[in-house]
C-alpha cells in the first residue's frame, strides 16, 4: 500500500473544534507523530503507533514523518490549533526541500481551529478588523524583527495576536513587547490574555496594556492587542468594523 | 425558555471542517440568520426557521437575530469560515452596544476554520512565519488606510491574507493593492489565489506577484501574498520558519 502524510491540526483543545476531515484522517492513520502533548489528544486504538516527541525537535520529527510514510504507513502530523500557523507544516516541507526523494508522496495539509480565532471568540471578536499574528520566539529570528513588527502594527492599526508570548527559556521578551508597544501609544489598548483556551482551566482576562504585567502570560496563553478603537460592550471585548 | 444567541462559524464551505461544536449548535437551533448564501448550507428540518438577508445589511440582520433571541429562541447567526474574521461577530456586538435592554442576552461566539487556513492548507503553509490579514474592501474604511496598511506590511515582511479582494461592486482597489506591493519592491514574492476554497470547484493558483493580474481574483478568491522567503518545494508553497 502506498504510504502517505497528513499535517493535521487538532485545534486548540476541545474535542468540539475538531473537524470531521481530521477525525476521519486520525480513524485511517497507522502512525502519529508529533508534540508529546498534542500526540496524547489522540484517541487509542488497537494498532495506531504513536511517535511522540520533545519540543523543539520539528526538523527531526518532520524527517521521521517522512520516511514512515516513505515505508508505506499512513502518517498523520498533530498540530494544536492550525497546522500552518508557526506549527508543524512549514517544517515538514523545509524537511521535503532537503529530501528529493519523498517529493512525489502523497501529502495533504488539513486545517484546523487556530489558537487566535478561539481566543477571539471567548473575547467577543477583537479580529474583526485587519490583524496581524506574530510569534514571540526569537528562536528563529532576531528580536529586532519582531520589534519592529510590532512597532509598525501599532502604526498602522492593526490587532496584535501574539503566539507563544513567554515560556520558561524566554522571560524576558513578552515584557519587552509590552513596553515596545506602550512607546508607540498604545497604552489605553486592551489586552486580552487568553490561557488555555478552551480547556477545563481556560482564562480569559481583559486589560489596558498600561495595565498588562509579563506575568499574565505563560506557555499556553495567546495574547490579542486590541486595535485603538477595540472596545468593550457588557462582557464582551470587540473590533468595530468601521476604521476611524 | 430563555432565548440565546450563537454566532457560529461554518468554514469555508465543504462540511468536513465544520467544528461539532457548530453543528451541535445548529441542530438546538431554533432560527438561523445569515447572508442568504450561508443559511443555504444549513441542514433543513421540520420546525426551523431560516431568516436568510442580503449581503451589506449586517447591522439590521444582527439586530434582528438580537430581537428574536429576547422573544426567547434559540438563535443562530451564520458566517462563512469564522465569524470574528471580517464577519457577523463584530455586527452583532455593535448592535448589542446600540441596544442596551439586550445586554444580558446569553451570546456564544463559536469560532471556525477562516478562508486563509483553508487556503493556506491547500497551497502549503504560506502563514508558517509571521502574517497580516486585510480586509481589501474600502466600503467600511478609506482607501489610504488600507495602502498603508500594504506598504507598511511589505516593509516588515508579513506574508498578507487578503480577504475581499475584488467585486463587481469594487473592480478597482484589487489593481490598485497589486500595483502598491509592485511598487514596494515585493514582485518577486509568490501570490496565491485560492478561489472557492474545500468547494467542488475549488482552484488553486500560484503566480510571481508581477505575473498577477486584477482578473484572477473575484468575489469568492481569497488571496496569499508570500513573505520575502516564501517559496516552492514540488508542488508546495510555503512560508520557511527561520527569518532572515
Amino acid at each position: 500500500m502506498t504510504g502517505s502524510l497528513t499535517i493535521a491540526g487538532l485545534g486548540p483543545g476541545n474535542d468540539a473544534l475538531v473537524t470531521p476531515e481530521v477525525s476521519a484522517a486520525l480513524a485511517a492513520a497507522t502512525d502519529v507523530v508529533g508534540y508529546a502533548p498534542y500526540v496524547a489528544r489522540v484517541p487509542l486504538r488497537n494498532g495506531l503507533m504513536l511517535h511522540p516527541s520533545d519540543n523543539r525537535v520539528e526538523l527531526q520529527r518532520a524527517s521521521e514523518a517522512l520516511r514512515l510514510a516513505a515505508e508505506g504507513r499512513q502518517v498523520v502530523v498533530v498540530s494544536s490549533g492550525d497546522p500552518g500557523v508557526f506549527a508543524m507544516a512549514s517544517a515538514v516541507f523545509e524537511a521535503l526541500e532537503q529530501a528529493p526523494q519523498w517529493r512525489e508522496l502523497p501529502i495533504r495539509v488539513l486545517p484546523g481551529v487556530t489558537a487566535m480565532l478561539a481566543a477571539a471568540a471567548r473575547a467577543g471578536a477583537p479580529l474583526g478588523h485587519d490583524f496581524c499574528a506574530i510569534n514571540l520566539s526569537d528562536n528563529l529570528k532576531p528580536w529586532a524583527v519582531i520589534e519592529k513588527r510590532l512597532r509598525l502594527a501599532a502604526e498602522v492599526d492593526f490587532a496584535i495576536a501574539m503566539y507563544n508570548p513567554r515560556s520558561a527559556s524566554r522571560p524576558e521578551g513578552f515584557g519587552r513587547a509590552l513596553a515596545v508597544l506602550k512607546e508607540a501609544g498604545c497604552g489605553k489598548r486592551l489586552v486580552i490574555f487568553a490561557c488555555a483556551v478552551s480547556a477545563p482551566d481556560e482564562r480569559i482576562e481583559t486589560v489596558t496594556l498600561n495595565e498588562a504585567t509579563p506575568e499574565m502570560a505563560d506557555m499556553r496563553t495567546l495574547v490579542i492587542v486590541g486595535n485603538s478603537q477595540t472596545r468593550r460592550v457588557g462582557r464582551w471585548v470587540y473590533a468595530p468594523r468601521q476604521a476611524r
